[in-house]
């Protein structure tokens, strides 16, 4: 007997017809004799609702009572679907995340799990009932309401199933799995069956934005097998665990892209020591997050230094840079906003050499110029024109065969 | 320095301009030096949309859920007065029933208070905060959300006065205060600037729809001196409180009246014992709530036996009684939709006679037959035509004077 946590957000739990859908599955769940825990999300909109209302009284609104005002969202969900179980004859119980106690810190907005008390999930689960959980939303030490931020029910789901030891955590979306790179660039990109935690979190925090990162991370640290999978279609999704060493390991899983980069050059800097700080010190200051850095070798005494921001904190870091650049004797600030970033994500690299030169061949025979390079363990990542992403894409998936469900071993 | 409670609901809390205008009345009280506790309802329709969401899923909503998903209307609202405070530089905490830890009995939907934890309320009190909770709701002994039933914000406003020894609870509506009749009828009736608990419940459960009758019982229990006053107006409004020897008292407080009453006789029933039980027990078998009842005296061994209900339940209760008194071998059932109960209530009528003939004397000047006659230590209910409710109203309402703020002592 099995016990899985599945968990349904956002278009899944979009209105009362949806949630009489999701009631449906885990009847179907319940009938294979599996203890099922569901955690939910607020229902599409709700949460943008609830920020308007928030944002109609105060511009910046108290922390604390904006969890409290936010949390609503999923307790009005946990209610309605247990209410659409009850209707089938399934003996359900909702908890919202201080009944459970999903004891998190006290960082309103983007609180973090520290615990979570499963004794009365289990008793419930050990009586047949299915467990309903409020995701997104946990309770400090003195009892304040905290939520652990936007897509937070995802990490919900899988700390409980990591808590409860749980057979597998099964996140049900909108899209039927994770693929081998964004179908609407790649039409023959691939639904893939089986990815690590390592390079599903490559791909994640690259653009291919299925699961949230967090959970991920959750995941593996406590070695969840996680399954994405469609909650409007049947079929298996995609199964992201651990390395199997038994598993044949493809070379690249995947290619991921980023459209929203910008890039912000620093020329001719003293190639000394602080150099760094002295140039990103500011930019975290200002609350701008760096992606990629590239700081190459220095000729004459100087050094040219690179680093790619979201597209949206350009202007801002810009401005900070011409500043700072100034201040640094700076030969030049340049800025692109038109570029992007690709990403070969694949476990398989790890071992085997030459996949960096291959992938620099691929887009040098299409005239890609590549602006900028940076390697990882399982990953090469390119900052090219924007003008080439999808030639770009097209031209890796083709390459490395993604589009083939046999999986070179390496 | 003060401690009040306040109590917003309904049209107070309508939408986000009504909430802030809230906060600037808490403003206004926290300057005059008073420790402020406000209890807040859902936002006007929230209960409804709610509801509405429900029973779109579920015909008999389980009671458990329906109060985990009720209890959000509160918890929204008192996170945004929060927020609205905080903007005009009040620092208030708000607290869901369950924070507060307001214990309640496990009667979902309509769960009664067993004790309030004061010791958090009293800890933010003393250091300043205004604290913020929402009505309506609380949690049992283990944990479940449970809600006091419809109006039950009156009730958690009145239940924290009394634990907390507050000086005065003030609830806000959207009238100025307890009136002597229906100014929609009465023209000249006038605002009373006070009134007994006892004359309260007479009034409100005789019509006069202000206040629920639970938090006045509740009042009157632990002498809570209660305020009903105006949130968009100024005004003293009316105060409810103990009897005061000292004070005034008036013959008459007040002319109530109910336009939803239908009227159920069964003629020439056996005069024995167990007769009343025979015909009423199938009533409240079928869960109709009776008004007055009136039995006389029979002649002939039979007798005559007529009681209210309210006008929704007339056909159900009308089907039942031309079973049962057929069972019963009454003569005939008759029934009477086009009724209405008028009552004069003032604590003055215990100790002064002739109150009753008045009245009788002044309907039959006016040529109004009455159907049917209930008296109280307090007040005397006549039953009549529909059509001469106005004309029974204004002639009382004149002939006690109570257009008049003059109280006569007694």
């Amino acid at each position: 007997m099995a016990l899985v946590v599945h968990k349904y957000g956002g278009t899944s739990v979009a209105n009362t017809e949806r949630i009489s859908a999701i009631a449906d599955k885990v009847l179907l769940a319940r009938r294979a004799d599996d203890r099922v825990v569901v955690v939910v999300s607020a229902m599409s909109g709700e949460t943008n609702r609830l920020m308007g209302l928030a944002h109609a009284i105060s511009e910046q609104p108290s922390p604390r009572e904006l969890d409290v005002l936010l949390s609503t969202g999923e307790q009005s969900t946990i209610a309605l679907l247990c209410m659409a179980l009850a209707e089938r004859g399934v003996v359900a119980r909702s908890y919202t995340g201080a009944q459970v106690r999903i004891l998190t810190d006290t960082m309103h907005n983007k609180a973090r799990i520290v615990d979570i008390d499963t004794t009365r999930l289990k008793a419930d689960l050990a009586s047949g009932k299915v467990v309903v959980v409020a995701g997104f939303q946990g309770v400090d030490e003195d009892g304040n309401i905290t939520t652990l931020g936007r897509g937070g029910s995802d990490t919900t789901a899988v700390a409980l199933a990591a808590a409860l030891k749980a057979d597998e955590c099964r996140i049900y979306t909108d899209v039927d799995g994770v693929y081998t790179t964004d179908p609407r660039v790649v039409p023959a990109a691939r639904r893939m069956d089986r990815l690590t935690y390592e390079e599903m979190l490559e791909m994640a925090s690259l653009g291919a934005k299925v699961l949230q990162i967090r959970s991920v991370e959750f995941a593996s640290k406590y070695n969840v097998p996680l399954r994405v999978l469609s909650s409007f279609e049947e079929g298996e999704g995609t199964l992201i665990s651990g390395e199997d060493e038994s598993m044949e390991q493809a070379l690249i899983s995947g290619v991921a892209f980023n459209r929203d980069e910008a890039q912000v050059t620093v020329q001719g800097v003293p190639d000394q020591p602080g150099i760094a700080f002295g140039i990103l010190g500011p930019v975290a200051d200002a609350n701008i997050e760096v992606d990629m850095i590239i700081q190459n070798v220095g000729a004459d005494g100087s050094t040219d230094f690179t680093f790619t921001v979201h597209r949206n904190d350009f202007d801002k870091a810009m401005g900070i840079l011409r500043s700072t650049g100034n201040k640094l004797g700076a030969r030049k600030v340049e800025g692109n906003a038109e570029i992007v970033k690709v990403s070969l994500v694949g476990v398989g690299m790890r071992s085997h050499a030459g996949i960096a030169s291959k992938t620099f061949e691929v887009l040098a025979q299409e005239s890609i110029n590549i602006h900028m390079i940076s390697t990882s363990e399982i990953k090469i990542s390119v900052v090219i024109d924007e003008k080439y992403l999808e030639l770009a894409v097209r031209a890796l998936h083709k390459e490395f065969e993604l589009e083939q469900a046999t999986r070179v071993v390496c």
